[in-house]
């Protein structure tokens, strides 16, 4: 069975270079890949909150979060700061 | 040409969960994969902090660093905090 991977985004300059380099770069042949950006997809923001996602870009990888980089809080990805 | 993609850490459980789930995860077809572990290879410290690296866990792909959550700092890798 592949493995899940979401690599969440929020079209920031670090987040498209970390897209660029890593969200085609897993084994597709283990890993199903999804990229979410949260500004077409603010619904998706609270399950990846719930999987401990607190800045972007990250991938979440079978449910364990991976901050890469910093390119914005999920606090400013909410519009709170 | 694949490329190249090294995996930095220094053995800490943050650097050992990144590992295990994305040091393996690149694919194989497309990425030559290094993984370096400080402890066993301070050497490879300078050429780590040259590519930008300032924590650890931490991969360059193709010359771009890119941290992955927040194990140590490279100072503290360094025994200098």
């Amino acid at each position: 069975m592949k493995s899940n991977a979401i690599f969440y985004h929020a079209g920031c300059s670090v987040c498209a270079s970390a897209e660029q380099a890593l969200a085609g770069a897993l084994d597709p042949a283990r890993y199903d890949v999804e990229v979410v950006d949260f500004n077409d997809a603010p619904e998706r923001i609270a399950e990846a909150e719930a999987a401990g996602v607190v800045s972007v870009p990250a991938y979440v990888i079978d449910g364990q979060p991976f901050h890469i980089n910093f390119g914005a809080s999920m606090a400013a990805v909410k519009g709170e700061e």
